[in-house]
């Protein structure tokens, strides 16, 4: 009963999830799902890709998290439309609160949708919200065996921006073993290691990101 | 009807988690429900734990993952009885799987026992397992904003380990900040701030634990 109760919610959710896809296309919004564990640097990332983007493409955000507002007004100072979502307790966004913040966005002057999730490597994998790409962060303190503790994440991903490679010094990690544990589990996933702060690798994350947005903004 | 499905399921979480608590009183096991981000360095604390109380009080783990038996493997080289629980998925422990994984322990050797939850800062606080105390491994890289985002996993605690507090020197955390975050949220938390590479701080806490222990034990 329980299978059945889920099933019935990630049913209704990809419905919702098929209708966010087709306005974004509408009004010619490349949406992208940035998921990771708390404190992997999401926002961080968020920060960076505006700054390396902004001349290029008009950028909006929507922020996920269970409670505050913390995330959204340091976004909002770059100067650029963002909503935030709180979930209250819910452990992932779904189709329907992205929905609602679309709602809330002035869609024809966006031009790449970054949507920040709850932080949390498991649940945000089964919930499709109509982006196009999803994207997992991953950072060096946390370790290079999160690839075999949470497959699911690591398969569901079009790109893993491992960050906070400042800290490679610091702590253990081997990055060879990390990006060979990815590779096995997702073959065709990109890796970008980065640092959100030193800036490191920002300009390989962007460029790829922008190449992304091609086919779906000439549709 | 999905509250009211969730309700169900706590319910039943909550009569077999009474079952546990029981057998583990029975057995005179006191048990500590660990939790934490992915990476926040919960396996490592268990090994820095054994290591500090082993000579004082016989320990037993519990190690859940969603996926691999990595970490049983680590803390079974310690010699300790170790059970690994696979959730295929689920991103929490539940009272149910920790009775099956109490049946599959020596019990009656164990004084301490040692439950790793899945990595997750949102789902793990939801569910009790029978356990006497729950305790939060925070770390130094996630960030000093967390009790802000995550406010019922700080809520639900008894006591909050700041790990990796060797990279300080490397990263922006203001432990004021998060002390008082913590506080504000949880005033009767007890804070152990811990590098479970260097050492330092784990005498104090498992000075704590093992204080906490005593109550139980000569029930």
């Amino acid at each position: 009963m329980k299978i059945k109760v889920l099933r019935d919610i990630l049913g209704a959710n990809e419905q919702i999830a098929r209708k966010n896809r087709e306005l974004l296309e509408k009004n010619k919004v490349f949406a992208v799902n940035i998921m990771a564990s708390p404190g992997a640097g999401k926002t961080s990332l968020v920060l960076q890709t505006i700054k390396a983007l902004r001349d290029k493409v008009k950028v909006g955000v929507i922020e996920g998290d269970i409670s505050s507002s913390i995330d959204a007004q340091t976004v909002g100072k770059e100067g650029v439309p963002v909503v935030q979502i709180n979930t209250g307790g819910e452990c992932h966004l779904d189709a329907n609160m992205i929905q609602n913040a679309l709602n809330n966005l002035p869609l024809k002057e966006i031009d790449l949708l970054l949507i920040e999730n709850v932080g949390n490597l498991v649940c945000p994998a089964e919930f499709n919200l109509g982006e196009h790409r999803k994207v997992l962060v991953a950072s060096v303190p946390e370790g290079d065996d999160k690839p075999h503790k949470y497959p699911l994440m690591f398969t569901t991903v079009d790109a893993v921006v491992l960050n906070k490679t400042d800290l490679l010094p610091y702590v253990k990690f081997n990055t060879d073993a990390f990006t060979k544990a990815v590779k096995g589990i997702n073959a065709k996933v990109a890796i970008f290691p980065v640092s959100c702060t030193t800036g490191n690798g920002i300009p390989a994350w962007s460029k790829w990101l922008k190449a992304q947005m091609r086919p779906a903004r000439n549709k």
